[in-house]
């Protein structure tokens, strides 16, 4: 029987003390829990690193919110390991698992009746630094001070010029993070297996610029026309690169998802509901 | 050799002369140029019904906007014939070739080197009735008078709820449709040849119900539920049918694509730019 | 003592119950309770007109929804009455006011302690016909059947050309109507005691033409080029008028406003707060 | 006769040769020409302050694009001096005259004959600091970085609560500056001489916070609630000012507006028509 990594969300008691249920109920089910150092001495299970664990934990539970699952990903993405993201709070789009369901899914997923999805993720890559990165949610283009406010964004689509953004930045987004950032930017909600990516323009100046779908793929070339400015790439919300003026950033379907377990029964719509409130004005 | 279809927009004397042209330059290949009754009269072509144009010609040239060319295209569903679509005034989305790159297209198209591209459309069908459509753009579920502002739309995807819109409707767009009414109503461009439906409410009560990319693959279910109201379903924007209050109304991808030739070397995004007038504020 | 008026929402049972505790409320404190035939009926009180009441009663007191107290501020529209709105669901803009609050609040209005609040109406006309209605929400000018989609819509504003909406329709708003069917169309909250009129168009067809905020002084004129099709003001979203092609309406601010019963220390942005959900995704 | 200001735009060489012309026509008439000192050696004319010139000068012909003329605003805030705005390439909303029109109206203008509007302008002060601040267009409090995305601006009205907003940045904008940052953040047009402030979330986490007209006796306090990002207020998109976590910012009318020279029979929506190009799709 292979380990369960466990990932629990920094300086929030709630989630240490579900993490310690957690490894005690795994210990009672003859299973070892793994985690990175820190949370292992709070939970008192087995150190791992990240990569450690994402080589061999037959899934890994997060607890926490969406922004604990992202970083979770980003660590562990060298390996297809599924993650189980459970909310502490209100319930998030990634970690659609509320507190008292973590057992039985839990249950479930160890004796393999748990529902799996693949997540499209993207590759963001820097050709004038060589650094790749892969991201879940979305990957944004955006001036790093206030005090510039547009910023020129040369975008193609497999070397097909769709113009020059004058915006405040500009989103690529995978299905998955469409009810992210891109939704306040005024982006559609994709489907999450869809293979699509979004683009989507931030505030841009010409107000005939709108959101578009492209293919999953697409590759996606923008190039930082802005000499006076300081520009960076935001991945997931979570991590900045700076860039130089003149750089090209491109964007391209990762061909590694992220596997997420589901809540049996529990529609993408039902999510929806719930978070965006559409039952009610 | 197989004959020539025209189809030109009605009462437009431009379109008329260009028609006459285009019957001349044919007959001069030694083609045949059929045409639908009054149309044929004006241009001194062979007549034939529409039906009988799509199941034997090569190809059919339609001359004027957007709207020419949803119409024909409804009219010849039955038969996959390329329709070259070619504006008369500034481009269209689906006329994207100007009057004076017709002979040259046409030279093209008859010699086999035209790009053909198949644009998804959506089958469109009321149980209740029987009925069914097909539309190249969209099929839009709305209100049928002015006093009457709010419908509630209970709507499904492949069976699963979605929410109850309460909207001044509901559009269900083909990626070609997605720069139609799509737009005016804040939903995104879809790049043409995706495989994916969108769903967007029109002036939603819910201020978070926003469009929503789904699957080539999805079933829509919308259930009309306003007792009082008179409800339409409208296609392509050119054809109505009143709904009964509890109709439902079922909108899946069709099986027949609509075949348009291109200007080859004309990108997407270079239609987009100068249709939405991106390079200039 | 003057009498005080009662309104109902038809066919809620609620509304009568709490409508014959108010009967019996001021009965005790000596006040006569007015109603509308039916309604007198059901609650047992005295008969009036709708324009006797407006000219007697020192208040009115409307139990039902937002829509209930549109309507009888369009009913009483001849005199300055002031209007309590008590919401028996969820609090709405107009009727901010909950079951438990209306006692205390009647109290208050009638030992002359309430706030009353003038909020901005606007005269809609129609040279062609002579007719004049007044609106405390809205006028909107749109299309009177679903297969039509766009018309134009030629506008000036104190006789300068704005320019021709192509468009669904077009909404002229109060401030207090800006959070009716003006916000669901992507207008703006204005503070509901401004002295401006929202102009605001629905799903255009053009994606610049954005919503404008125009003087209280401002006389607007639409005037109707759409040969084909029917077209119809409606007020508050309750009365619709039919327009000949070629018809101007008029709009501007009336002189005379509605008086509403606040709720003392309730912000306008408590309201907004509660309504929209902004302490919440 | 007083003497005339100019101000040109830096290192455009047009501006520098109209601006030669425009010395040249006004010592033709006898009048003196006053520039800040880089600007008065390339046009060959006096020299002065920009504080001098605002105090002496009868008007200032600004010679560049919108920028330059909010730039000179700024600098010469302390006196009511009329601008003359003159924009060398397309149009712009504050310098909505044309070259071959400068003089005809510099004519006018200085026989006493030229319309002169006054635009709200706004205070924006930082108690912690003591400094205040004034602008024509807009203050942005936004994050300094494009890291953090979302930061939390709780903000009042008068003292009344309106919300936290969880977002990009708040926009504060005259009615003049509601199409520059506020259009593209989805903000509305506001009638330039209306008595309104508009306060537009940019990019908000909660997508019921829509735009808010408010009344120009409105005093704005929004308290900075971020304690890990660095924070800006943008004047202008001109100048930048950074904020400590805890820090308010105060917006309030100014009580010296800035004064333009309009063209006489150039009504706004002719300018707006123009810029947002309403007459084309």
């Amino acid at each position: 029987m292979r380990p369960v990594g466990i990932v629990i969300k920094r300086d929030q008691p709630t989630a240490t003390e579900l993490g310690r249920e957690v490894v005690a109920w795994l210990a009672n089910r003859g299973r070892v829990a793994l985690a990175e150092p820190s949370t292992a001495e709070r939970l008192g299970c087995e150190v791992a690193s990240a990569a450690d664990i994402a080589a061999t934990a037959e899934l890994v539970v997060v607890l926490g919110g969406d922004g604990t699952l992202l970083s979770a990903a980003r660590r562990m993405q060298s390996q297809p390991v599924p993650l189980l993201g459970v909310n502490l709070g209100a319930l998030g789009f990634l970690t659609a698992v509320a507190t008292d369901e973590v057992f039985a899914l839990l249950d479930d997923a160890l004796d393999g009746r748990a529902e799996v999805e693949a997540r499209m993720t993207l590759e963001v890559s820097i050709p004038s630094t060589g650094e790749t990165h892969r991201v879940l949610n979305d990957a944004v283009i955006s001036k790093g001070g206030a005090l510039a406010r547009i910023i020129d964004l040369e975008t193609r689509v497999d070397g097909e010029l769709v113009c020059t953004y004058k915006a405040d930045g500009l989103i690529a987004a995978t299905p998955t993070g469409s009810t992210a950032y891109n939704l306040s930017a005024g982006g559609p909600i994709a489907y999450p297996s869809l293979d699509v990516i979004l683009l989507s323009p931030i505030c841009p100046h010409t107000l005939t610029n709108r959101p578009i779908v492209l293919d999953g793929s697409a590759t996606i070339e923008v190039r930082v026309n802005s000499p006076e400015e300081s520009i960076d790439v935001t991945l997931d919300g979570q991590q900045g690169v700076s860039l130089a003026n003149g750089d090209t950033v491109e964007v391209r379907k990762s061909a590694n998802p992220v596997a997420l377990v589901r809540v049996r029964g529990r529609s993408y719509f039902e999510v929806l509901r719930g978070k965006l409130r559409w039952g009610e004005r």
